[in-house]
């Protein structure tokens, strides 16, 4: 059970650090949520990149959201860089870490530490096209190669395994008959992604999902 | 590529046996389709089912259409089923074989028979929820099971693995937070499998679904 909103950690808003590795489209959907009341009670404290030339790390910047770049290349050892990573990440005293476009593994302390706190978005219906080496472009190909005629997205919280934990919104998109690849992956963006991710964020900041065994409940 | 409509048989309407082991509800579905002019170019030539209690018998005898019970209880061997239904299919001479909820193993001689002339309805989004063991109610508990938010049904031909063939159509349904499994069941049919079944036969009939390996192409 989650039920962790604004009023009952004593601070008037949830703080959001958000993860990402790309261009951070998503990023943009929440910074865009919070300015246009899509999302409340949701202060916006930090975002990570584990690359440095990032657009996402522009966004921040340019909204004036504390940016951070921490890379495994900048450390001799895996477990040296998830210390980091998870100092960065307390650094900001985060009650909602938001994986967005993270192609990172997370470490397992940093999945314990924040259980039913941390949240990704998955381009699929998941169970469909998600686990193991289904990341970006390579979903949407795998979703035309099998020809499946309704693709969507996933919002939900991370557990230890690869795109197993209890799911809080999806999204179905449906697939045209000329699509490429990218053409999907776009409109899954623009239908799904940039809406439910939103709204998992208000949904979580007013206190409205609660984790029950490997689902959530959201409350009306 | 199938391209087999009613003009290129000779015949003014398409054949469409349909197979039922149940109550026959996506069979009514397709006998409103026919009668309501949802589905063209089409002629219900016969219903099988392996079940002779099964209430969809009494709806083909209602509608009147030839209705069939061939039951692997009635022979010794599966093979010698297998040969006797082949027989009662081959019999009707169809343009195109319907599995509505038919819970019996299709013969390999049948399905290499009736290759991409043979669809069947699934209650999921394939490749969600499908293949072996998923069949019926169990569909919709695995899915609440895992807590997906939206599932759905597909329509697709049957090739020689379970739930593995060229999907012709798919429709999305919300699952509802208070969802049985048999609420659930009901509202895939109501929203999703009465709707795409049928609209599947009359694309078929008309000429329109064309197999690309295993892709189907929608002709406009």
């Amino acid at each position: 059970m989650l039920g962790r909103d604004a009023s009952e950690n004593g601070r008037e808003k949830l703080r959001a650090v958000v993860m990402v590795s790309g261009g951070g489209t998503n990023l943009q959907a929440i910074i865009d949520g919070v300015k246009d009341g899509t999302i409340t009670n949701t202060e916006l404290v930090g975002v990570i990149s584990n690359n440095r030339n990032a657009y996402a790390l522009k966004r921040a910047e340019e909204n004036g959201i504390p940016g951070l770049c921490v890379s495994p290349k900048d450390y001799e050892t895996r477990a040296v860089f998830n210390e980091k990573l998870l100092e960065a990440v307390d650094g900001f005293q985060p009650d909602l870490v938001v994986l967005a476009g993270y192609l990172v593994v997370i470490p397992p302390e940093m999945i314990a530490r924040y259980r039913n706190r941390m949240i990704n978005i998955h381009p699929s219906l998941i169970p469909s096209f998600c686990g193991k080496g289904y990341y970006g472009l390579k979903v949407h190909e795998a979703a035309l190669a099998r020809g499946v005629k309704v693709v969507g997205a996933t919002v939900h919280f991370v557990d230890e395994g690869t795109d197993t934990g209890p799911i809080i919104l999806q999204k179905a998109v449906e697939v045209e008959q000329e699509d490429t690849p990218e053409v999907l992956q776009r409109r899954v963006m623009e239908q799904a992604e940039w809406k439910i991710l939103p709204k998992a964020i208000d949904l979580i900041a007013n206190g409205k999902v609660q984790v029950e065994e490997n689902r959530t409940v959201i409350l009306p």
